[in-house]
């Protein structure tokens, strides 16, 4: 296949095209920038531009067989301070990415949406892909926006969209900022000497996904001819308190948590049913939680190693 | 009550006006335009500008008790053709609304929501609010995501929000460009000795109902203390069928529709539940279908032999 990803230098981005690159796919990448962790893959061509510049784009759809939108402009945490720009950056910009490639004639398109918030407050069970969808947040309200209008366009237009709803990822080149992934910024942390600052009481289960099998998934979809949204998950829950059982374990540090007030728009509990994606593609999770957490200790200690080297000279 | 009515110079906001003022409310008016089919209502205050400019919008917000939320830069029939200017005039536009008034402390906000699109293909009973949104078009995708960021900005500002779910709203006033009301259409092609087309066998489903019975749930529902969604229909279907034998009837033609070939993205069948309304509200609808049907006939031929006359001068 001669792929184009967008969002290819992001930390989902760059696992899925490892994955393409080792399935012998043809990958062009389009970012804002490079990768921040390490060098171009040889073999793949990189474009640093921006996905809602029409020309640029269409320059790059010629001759594709299919399409990775892995492009957010936001944050699940940050979005609501500024819902204009989650619409303008992430909506407004996929309606002219699916109508460059309706005009085109690229009809497969990978989406990654986002499991852990179009569903909103979700009961406390797996929620299958069907139940109805809800998001009680800026990011959640965009991503269920633009599921629509995949749908919208598989209908009037042809195109042939999968959505992605990815439960929490994690893993190797995950940034650390504060506002992504816990697990990214727990390990930080640590590494710093820094408390883990919990909202809550630390008992909000999450479903954490090993990147690894998250890229999997998205390669098999693409591969299929599968239209629709499947769940990405591990297909279990975790708690916070869990998950730093499992860290102190991992790290050899005990660990004393921050406990602090619970935000009002966390979702308490939220576990996907990926029993479509096992069923429908034949995937499933590959990396236990344990040795997905030991891969991701191993690079951010490495990560850190080498900026602080970088930082000393 | 002071009132703040966008879009009060509409079809449907005209008669929210008429209900604001009959009821004793002060009433403020921002609209593109001054009304097309009458005079200016002595004691309302007409401003002519777009409600996407927030500095207008909050000075016109001051001392106001109450919005109303009537704009739609988009027609359900037609938001498909341009889905980023639906965004864009009314997603985008309406964030702003929210934003100013949270910034302004006025909380009381009665949205037009669309009962007829934001639930998609319905099923054939009538629909509940609570029935999963799960939109097919543009229009109802905009809908939906604004319905959702209410929700939100309810839980994260205290904006105090009812959405009205709209049936198909018919009456005196409203226009018939061809995609807007079907009753406004076919009156007019009737009163020109056109044809009247049909999408599909004219057996589409769909509840009308007359725009005085929906300004007054939207009066009730402002003076309530009730948030989030309401249904307003008159909880009766309707078939295209059906309408044209009491189109006949009413204006005493033969009529021979013309059968066109149906659409891929009407919804088979529409027909609102509106127990939540006459619950919450006391509110049910006053007018038969006959009594309005009669009404907008009468209407319809009067504006015509109006315009027909200024057409002569």
């Amino acid at each position: 296949m001669q792929a184009l990803v967008l969002g290819g230098c992001g930390f989902i981005g760059s696992h899925v095209v490892d994955a393409l690159v080792a399935a012998g796919h043809k990958v062009v990448v389009l970012d804002r920038a490079m990768e921040r962790y390490r060098a171009p893959l040889p073999g793949v061509e990189y474009v640093v531009g921006n996905f809602s510049d029409k020309m640029l784009l269409a320059e790059l759809l010629a001759g594709k067989d299919v399409v990775f939108h892995l492009v957010s402009t936001t944050f699940p945490g940050t979005a609501n301070l500024d819902p204009t720009a989650d619409v303008t950056g992430n909506l407004v910009s996929t309606l002219a990415l699916l109508e460059t490639m309706t005009a085109l004639g690229v009809s497969r398109l990978v989406y990654l949406s986002s499991g852990g918030t179009v569903y909103g407050r979700a009961p406390n069970y797996p929620i299958p892909e069907d139940f109805p969808l809800n998001p009680i947040n800026s990011y959640g309200i965009v991503k269920v926006a633009i599921e629509h209008y995949l749908e919208m366009f598989r209908t009037m237009h042809g195109l042939l969209p999968i959505a992605i709803r990815a439960a929490n990822p994690y893993g190797p080149r995950q940034g650390h900022i504060g506002v992504q992934g816990v697990v990214a910024t727990f390990m930080r942390r640590l590494c710093d000497s820094q408390p883990l600052e919990i909202w809550g009481d630390g008992r909000v289960v999450r479903d954490y996904l090993y990147v690894g099998d998250l890229a999997a998934l998205c390669l098999a979809a693409a591969e299929s001819d599968h239209c629709g949204a499947l769940n990405a998950g591990s297909g279990q829950g975790l708690s916070l308190l869990d998950l730093i059982a499992l860290l102190s374990e991992i790290s050899g540090q005990d660990i004393h948590p921050l406990f602090k007030h619970g935000r009002k728009v966390d979702v308490p509990y939220s576990v996907l049913d990926i029993t479509r994606a096992r069923k429908t593609l034949g995937w499933q999770p590959q990396t236990s939680f344990h040795h997905g957490l030991q891969n991701t200790w191993d690079w951010t200690q490495a990560e850190r190693g080498g900026r602080g080297i970088s930082e000393q000279m």
